[in-house]
């Protein structure tokens, strides 16, 4: 094979939904943004996640043997999300800034926008190279809200996010999804490299941070 | 645990795209619709798939150590879908009925309703109990069509079809995605149970087959 048989925005065609995975030892615990959470089998119920293994969520579950995974729901937020996709638990405590529950094996987890709870203890870990995938065992599912759950090509399209550059998706800056432009009104947009926020303003401050991922103005480029 | 801790109703907030996953080994080939592609790792690409054991192409992926897998385009009908989903490969040439053509791995795939191709050699293969999971290194991708793809969710929603009882995210009939009833118009409607077709007739012929997935009249009921 030859890189010029991979044709990167193949890549786009594939459908996700947006989820939370937490887990937690002791006072540790921590949770990220994925797309990558799957039924794998009906009986009994499975899940598969892939999680990277430079997350801190993905040293916790393989130190606690558990997951939850929450479904998000479309109103989710970009502050909601770019604090469980765009920055690490190794740095702050994530779960002391949105509802937090524990459920039946011990595990935090996000109630903020939850439509579902998933619920699982580890019974296969498959080493990937970059990522872990660690299928688990459905302990507890529960439905906890009605109404549209959030997709990938939803959170692309209309929140305008970025792709973490820890996600199996992530391709790069020059081959990320197709942002649309902002409407022609003159005005001066910067964006965030990282998470995607959009910044409206002639000049961006040299010490303007980004008010979801945190990066500094060396992040953004004027679109 | 307890099976009452588990609402079956909380795995349809998963969201998923659908495909076609397809093997030849020689003169055998197959195919068969599945939801459960998606991007594990990006360096290198890697997809992972999910096939029950019972499914001929399940055989033909172990056999050969490639797969196919094509992104379904939104309008992709029943009759493709039906084919691919509901029936199987040792009964009929499934590639006879279809726009067939082969990948650089020598591999089968569908051109009709096919968004983008992912030419896959299988590097992993993990043992799910009722499926297995195969893992590959994409060798080729290619975005072939524009336009929305099909996802699980409009599949049900707008297309009205059935879960196949392979799939991993096959609920049983008792607790399958609800149906919006037809509009109240007097008339008589019968529901294939394994795929969804529905037929509006006043009485169900005896020797009546499902146009969709070939089973006869006993596997339909009055909605």
């Amino acid at each position: 094979m030859s890189r010029s048989s991979i044709d990167l925005t193949a890549f786009f065609k594939l459908s996700y939904g947006l989820y939370i995975v937490s887990a937690g030892v002791g006072e540790k615990k921590s949770g990220c943004v994925v797309n990558t959470v799957t039924q794998v089998t009906a009986v009994p119920e499975r899940l598969a996640v892939t999680v990277n293994k430079d997350n801190y969520t993905c040293e916790l579950i393989q130190q606690s043997g558990f997951f939850v995974a929450t479904v998000l729901t479309q109103d989710a937020g970009m502050d909601l999300i770019g604090l469980f996709g765009f920055r690490s638990g190794r740095d702050e405590d994530k779960f002391s800034q949105v509802d937090e529950a524990v459920d039946g094996n011990g595990m935090p987890y996000v109630l903020n926008h939850a439509a579902a709870l998933f619920s699982c203890k580890v019974c296969q870990t498959v080493d990937l190279g970059t990522h872990l995938m660690f299928i688990g065992d459905v302990t507890e599912a529960r439905h906890l809200a009605d109404g549209e759950v959030l997709t990938y090509a939803y959170y692309h399209a209309v929140k305008k996010g970025g792709t973490p550059k820890n996600a199996p998706s992530y391709k790069g800056e020059e081959t990320a999804a197709p942002k649309e432009e902002p409407a022609s009104d003159k005005k001066t947009v910067w964006r965030c490299t990282i998470c995607g926020y959009l910044a409206e303003m002639e000049e961006l401050p040299a010490d303007f941070i980004c008010p979801i991922c945190k990066k500094d103005a060396s992040f953004f480029v004027k679109v």
